[in-house]
């Protein structure tokens, strides 16, 4: 890692704890995924105490030159810039945290690995799979560590089912089926916003929610051999945003649908799509195996539902519903008593602690964390989706 | 209908309700279908009070001597035949209920076709596409009424899910999901059974299993245009029955997935395995609409999950537990009160109370009912998923 | 038992089967119950293969001439009486079955007793504590056999959790908690019908549907031993069933809840209302003992969640959804494969299943069938929550 | 509210937001609830954005030395003390949260609010009723604003279904039942810890559960009038802590149960024990009106299920599954988009958002925070369970 820009003394704890190093962060964007990293950099020292680093909030950089000072007030960031280049000059930055849109991951990303910067960037990758190779190749250049931000990785009840399967305890793995549903966008009224633009956003529900499931496929069961996939656009025009008396068209799909071969035998479902009407954060993850089968609901993040052959059946029978508190599940004996329930915001302050102390402590981020590798990985997938859905064919994954 | 071979009176009551007809049974098959189907026609009669007709339990046929007599006693069918032929002799056989197995679907039915007796024949039409379009062609020579048991479709929350669509309370649909899952062929030592012998069961858990879900898909949501799909035999040799010692060769799929498109626009996800631990009967159904979406899930076969858009949304908004239990609702007037739940059984009344007002009063078995025609498009569609697992395209349905 | 009526022959199957005796029933009501029990004798002996006994349905008996000609063509009895007495006269009717209103409940079940033929009475056992006491004592002067329709005892679900109980499974017992919660008074113009009328009723909530979780607590936890309770009419005058337009004041209580003692140092929770809104038929149960716990709910009654403490924590803490419908459940061999899910009314098949084998075989009543020992304790538990609500007491139990 | 120690200038905004005051906070305790507060302290400034005023870590006080100091290092604080009094005469302690055992509540909160320091009070207000009183007493009498954390009251959902029932959506209220089951002290080899030291503690699950649920059904549905409790030790002896061979007696309750009666009319049952297996923090509330119906399930408290009499019954009958993660639902605005859920530790964000809004905007607690007169309220109830526990009586509530 870079030098030290500071540390926090512990006093007479010193002796036992040592010192903790702080560690200069610079962030790029302030919106959502500004607000859901910065949070974690916030809370990630005092919760995962005694932190591998203490996080500084050196910089944020914006566009907006107004916003981005109000950000900067907000969160406590030191100062603001206009300019990721000057932000990326400033030698206190020493992790750029890529929380931009999706067309501007590649190159600043980029930029920050050849100057020897970490660089922890926001899924999906990049918004081509051009882009994604290229950050990809930075990053194995790069003597500095990269991370996507793949946080449902971070989900205890995931991790959790990763070591499971893992360890063997499913067995052999014969199915992967995995839906995220949302609606935000079902009212044809709903404008054209940069979500819906592919030179932007790259895709639709395929690269914002398609992406999740997809690297969650590869985390959970292993890389994806095959797809046959449909996608589609039910809203063809909406409403500009600049003149909502004119109709533009929508250039991204609005679901995608998928059936997939794994490298290692299973056979899998995938499916995104923002037009399901009820459905909110509805991500739905369901992997049978051998011996034994789990279920996943983001909407109930804390629970998983469990199912292993061989128990003595008239009592275990069934999936249990195991409420992933305990102490001694993954990240929880940082947080509260059992059944005192976590959030999606925690999510981010895990994949923070697993990036700080990869960065601290010179460790790998896979296979816990997704690397620029996952991410480009993930990104030839959703393109060979579209591929397929317009081949009609199945596509072989070429990388 | 034939002619009455007997009624009942009804005392005092009969200026007010008439006369009710007999009708005439024989019963092909006596394991767990022709004990789901006979206790229906012993049911009926007094579920559904004044009943359309009163069914007599002709006969029973079946090859096994000593077991098809032993039924006969059990149900109280009046005579036991061996020979399907000879039965269908019996000028007192009015109605044919083929429950045999599949590859004994198609000749028995069309004999009974061609004499004029009505068919109500178990799903799947029949084990192969020809055998189910000869049959089809059969019924529609046939003055008789025939009928596949598609038996879900007479599942009070799924008739009140179609309902729901042709009113158009879920407005355009844009998704159908559908997942069939068992688990109790997992254990490699289960031996070769006939459900495993593609000669006699046609395919596997797509002919099983995933003819209902696509019946289904076609009753709710309209006719299939395209497929993609994959199958899958995960255990490829089993014990022989004869000799366990011996290994032979599964002939038919242990699971298929599929997307699919819809004549009206929709897109699909369908999917059976017979290879999912902890999985009973795990039928689960989403449709999703411009306007709503349902869900249903077998298991819990009393409730309907129903979310519609545009309600005050403070309150509204999310899933209903809609318990279909209430005597508005379909088939419930004719059971208990609300909360008194009924069982799977029961679909098999409700499909009887159907065929026999059809018989009776001349009426269409569709769209209720699945006639051979739905059978029989059941059956390409089955057919084109095996298809295009073999030539890795997405296939266009021809019927 | 008495004489044998007849018999059927199996024929062939006769060496290995025997015979099968034939059994008279005379039938005291035809509606809810009525229908309910009958549904019964009509399905057990096809179900329940080969049976202890056939039922013959010699006669049924109401106060309304045309109501009961119909049911008696309508579920094919052979005679129809108005008269109990009189139907009690007929040779040919061995058991009695009393699903008459409640206070119809101890007259006619004494008279039967007294005459050496087997009763089976709906629950509650007596409109007043008196009447269930003259009924035990009847019981014990009989040679006959009698039972209480305490027909939740029969649920698979509910069987399987008390077998848990009494093998130790969930070690000493520390909580019972039950509420049986239902909705369908609370409209305040729903007229004055005899469920409301303390004359006719005995009770409301508390003896319809309290007198349920009640002898639920004695059969799976044991005694009570005392109550300190609350009773209350939420609507206290309703319109006059003949003069709509007169008021007429409501005699029983719309909800009880009280909390209890058992005899084994359990304390518990008991509520039961018929002012629950969007409560259809929710009775949920749950007992945490010192090794596991179990809850159940009837509107979901194919199913039981259970936990056991001390297996492998990062697996099994949490509640296993058991889905009691395996062929080694109890009742379910005679059903359908697992997942294949059976309804309330099937309860009373169970019921009836135990006791003509009870009548039959000679067996005893106890522990799995609801002796009218059970009915009267039963009956002093309602009276003492009422005593408790009028002296603002904990009130002991005195048998 | 104090002088203001300071304040952050907003720069270009500064015109659109004006000022924001920081405010001084002295913490009391540092383990759970001093964790727990803290984050809350420390979150809701850039989340609840503008704040009404940015909490300044001034100093956390604590006895063991070593502890105190790292738990200064570890949130920020910017002093530590070992004593509270030394802390309390901090000019710069606005604020003093008091997160110390229970019978540290009131000597200290007194003191506090002697000196016109705002009192944030963690629950239960104290360990005895006249301590409580005390409190309550010196509450009325202090300038400065003071607040029970009862953090419940604050959790979206129970907001919102005290919004509906304050609307009368629910109509007049008939039950109120609610049970608080925990398991972590089911262990008999558990030791004896403060927790169980009636002198430490107060009392046991009563007041440690019990109150949560007391004061959410005075916030909910209004004041109780009558009790009848029965309270139970099941362990009576445990290992000393301080040496685990020797036994010492537990001193307080394991579990109380208890029917009440409110003001308004409704009765309710309470229940809260340590003692059920495989609950971990398990708060379940229904409450049922002539109108509708709501239930809440902590460890899922993102959702409220909603019941309303009289729409559309074929389609809105049963219990709605509302997600309360709208930007229209309480709090929600500040957080993330529908269905990134929050949890257990935000209910505190947002009790200090409401605290902090009345210090520094001179606003009222009431009714949405609990005033000392709630936490007076609750420990008068509490001491009445008792009470009725100990005469076997229904005991009037005396305020």
């Amino acid at each position: 890692m870079g030098e030290k820009v500071g540390f926090v003394t512990m006093g007479e704890v010193k002796g036992e704890r040592g010192e903790i190093p702080k560690i200069g962060v610079g962030m790029l964007g302030y919106a959502f995924m500004g607000k859901a990293h910065t949070n974690a950099y916030k809370k990630y020292p005092y919760i995962f105490w005694p932190p591998a680093a203490i996080p500084r909030l050196v910089a944020i950089c914006g566009r907006n030159e107004k916003a981005v000072e109000e950000a900067r007030i907000r969160y406590g960031y030191e100062k603001a810039y206009r300019d990721w280049q000057e932000m990326l000059n400033d030698p206190k930055v020493q992790i750029f945290d890529n929380s931009g849109p999706n067309s501007l991951h590649c190159e600043p990303s980029v930029a920050a690995l050849n100057m020897g910067k970490h660089v922890f960037c926001e899924k999906p990758l990049a918004g081509t799979v051009e882009e994604a190779r290229a950050m990809w190749e930075a990053a194995q250049k790069s003597s500095a560590k990269s991370m996507v931000c793949f946080n449902y990785r971070f989900l205890p009840a995931l991790r959790l089912a990763r070591d499971f399967i893992a360890e063997g305890k499913l067995g052999e793995i014969y199915h992967f089926r995995a839906q995220y549903l949302q609606e935000w966008i079902m009212d044809p009224n709903f404008p054209m916003v940069w979500r819906l633009d592919k030179d932007v956003a790259g895709s639709g529900a395929l690269g914002d929610l398609g992406s999740h499931i997809i690297d969650l496929a590869r985390f959970l069961v292993g890389d994806i051999a095959t797809v046959s996939a449909l996608t589609r656009t039910f809203i063809k025009e909406r409403p500009s945003l600049e003149d909502p008396t004119r109709k533009v068209p929508v250039t991204v799909d609005d679901a995608f649908v998928a059936v997939v071969e794994f490298s290692c035998g299973a056979i899998g479902t995938l499916e995104a799509s923002r037009f399901c009407a009820g459905r909110k954060n509805h991500q739905v993850i369901e992997i049978n195996g051998s011996r034994g089968s789990i279920r996943f609901n983001l909407e109930r993040l804390n629970e998983l539902e469990v199912h292993l052959v061989g128990e003595e059946p008239k009592v275990f029978q069934g999936f249990h519903q195991v409420m992933v508190t305990e102490s001694y599940h993954p990240f929880y004996e940082h947080w509260w008593p059992h059944g005192h329930i976590i959030g999606w915001e925690h999510t981010f302050i895990h994949a923070i602690s697993h990036f700080l102390d990869a960065v601290v402590n010179n460790k790998e981020i896979a296979p816990y964390g997704a690397t620029f590798e996952d991410g480009y990985r993930c990104a030839v997938i959703c393109d060979t989706i579209v591929r397929s859905s317009l081949s009609g064919k199945k596509e072989e994954l070429r990388y």
